[in-house]
């Protein structure tokens, strides 16, 4: 995979935590927008176009989620930052699904956007390094000769800027993906407090240090990004922050000052904007907000005309929400005194 | 996918938790076999013959892949009850080594084996629902129409019969995955407590209740599991043990008297067959044990004669290990008192 190579506004060697700082700045947004690929949400006009071209398959389903994401990836490339492809939507289609998954990165890369694969994986040891390896790393591949005792190591086909990490298992899995942090520039988001409710889980339970799990999590985030600052001030370890309350988005800024926080619960999961930037920092950096659902299937709601009147403007629909959302976070951060970028 | 079609010992409907009852007493074993194809541990003669057919590829790699497990499926199939690739080793490949994945599933099946897909899948809400659809489930499909809204749904081609999860995100991840274990008899093992060390760590950290964060989620197991114990008396909702101290082993044992607990670490991994066997239940039903390296790999060690002396002898080196593994866990249960199916 290319990296940035058409996308002249990042310096090389490629550092996630600059890339941001220096995209959020150019496109005074802090908009990411999440390609979540579902069978019952694409537009009709296009299903029956691939139904047609490839029959009733699984090929059929996974060629119109490439074409799809590529429409909405054209529609929102100048407003957005960056995209978050959730590979479970892809993968549950096996090869096919793999493929799509492949094909929308390598678009987005060439589009000059930023991809983030939201994967959430947790392993220890040697399997956490093998997904490490593939999706921020380099892969053991066929070396001089056919001796696989001699391997070279190359980019995966699935390679992404970021990756999001769960920290159910700790340093044996966090240390694998940092090392190719530190050697390849990639990111990381670690799960830290997500948006789902109700809380009943793991990262809500109170620790004897009189800290919930999530706070206790963010000691690890903080630990396992020293030294992975960029020119730009900000590290590529950072956080994944469902939007919260405003104590909480408080305390997580103060433990980890220079870290990014991906915000997911934006829009259709019912976070308003407020809540979204809350851990922004005073210079407008520090967040980025995820929007899927909201970015990607308003065309949907044409009846009500919001943005389109007809179901096949679904990529007019795209842009004009992701216009949309890039102004009310914006405007949102205005209102914090924050829209310092 | 067949669900166990070919293999008659199995009853209908399918149900994993009495699945394992039968296929440990019909084979004498509690022995997994991990499939974690690792391009550098490929034996020379197949890489050679691999590249000559498909050149220096991706695609080699992952035929070479599928290749060496089907020899490894055919090695083991009458000592292991089941295979558990770990999906980070294929899915690192993209779409080839999904195809591996897939086809190795196939091959595992058709040849009497359950299949337990080690993917550690974390989410929330319906991206959870989609790792689950994916896994354990169906997934959105055309239906009579070419329109979206009017799906079918169907066995993805990478379901299995049971796979693994990670608990952090709490009930909105379980709950999805619970929900697919009842409507197709399909079995989850929740990570509980992992084999890594050393052990800084989520799941190690100390409640105000007094316990341990895997203890607390030992009861989240112990919620979802109710409601799907089989006609044999076990669930299928498990947990993931690492082999541990005996006290911890008899604590999870107590909370969790009718789950099946996945074993990993035995092995190449350091733990001994005592303490992989600590947390069977007296009838010697309960625990089943992964190996990985040490069944697919020995051959390696041929320098040594251990199993074999060539390393093109592969096939015999794995049935080897694999006989050797059932029969040092058979004894272990035997000295514990515990050899009782």
């Amino acid at each position: 995979l290319q990296r940035q190579k058409e996308h002249e506004v990042v310096s090389e060697p490629f550092h996630f935590g600059d890339a941001l700082v220096t995209e959020v700045r150019a496109k005074k947004s802090i908009l990411v927008v999440g390609l979540d690929p579902q069978f019952e949400y694409m537009p009709p006009s296009l299903a029956e176009e691939m139904q047609r071209a490839f029959g009733s398959t699984t090929e059929a389903i996974c060629r119109m989620f490439h074409a799809f994401n590529t429409e909405i990836i054209d529609a929102v490339a100048g407003v957005a930052v960056a995209v978050k492809p959730q590979i479970a939507f892809y993968e549950r289609y096996g090869v096919w699904g793999m493929w799509a998954y492949e094909q929308t990165i390598k678009y987005a890369e060439k589009h000059g956007l930023l991809v983030i694969g939201d994967t959430k994986r947790c392993d220890g040891g040697d399997t956490a390094g093998a997904y490490a390896n593939g999706h921020i790393g380099e892969v053991p591949f066929w070396g001089e000769t056919p001796n696989p005792r001699e391997p070279r190591y190359g980019p995966s086909t699935i390679r992404v800027h970021a990756t999001t990490v769960v920290p159910y298992i700790g340093d044996n899995c966090l240390s694998r993906f940092v090392k190719l942090v530190r050697e390849h520039g990639s990111g990381i988001f670690i799960v830290d407090k997500t948006s789902f409710v109700p809380n009943s889980s793991v990262e809500e339970l109170d620790t004897v240090g009189g800290v919930k799990v999530w706070q206790s999590v963010a000691s690890m985030i903080k630990h396992w990004g020293v030294g992975t600052e960029g020119a730009l001030g900000y590290r590529s370890v950072g956080a994944v922050l469902g939007a919260t309350k405003p104590d909480d988005a408080e305390w997580l800024r103060g433990e980890l000052p220079d870290s990014w926080f991906l915000v997911p619960g934006y829009g259709a999961q019912g976070a308003g904007p407020k809540d979204a930037v809350l851990s922004a920092n005073p210079d407008g950096l520090g967040c980025i907000v995820n929007s899927s659902r909201g970015i990607t299937y308003p065309y949907m709601d044409f009846k009500n005309k919001r943005y389109v009147s007809n179901p096949n403007d679904y990529k007019t629909a795209a842009f004009r929400a992701a216009e949309s959302a890039r102004e009310t976070l914006n405007n949102a951060l205005k209102c914090a005194d924050k829209y310092n970028f």
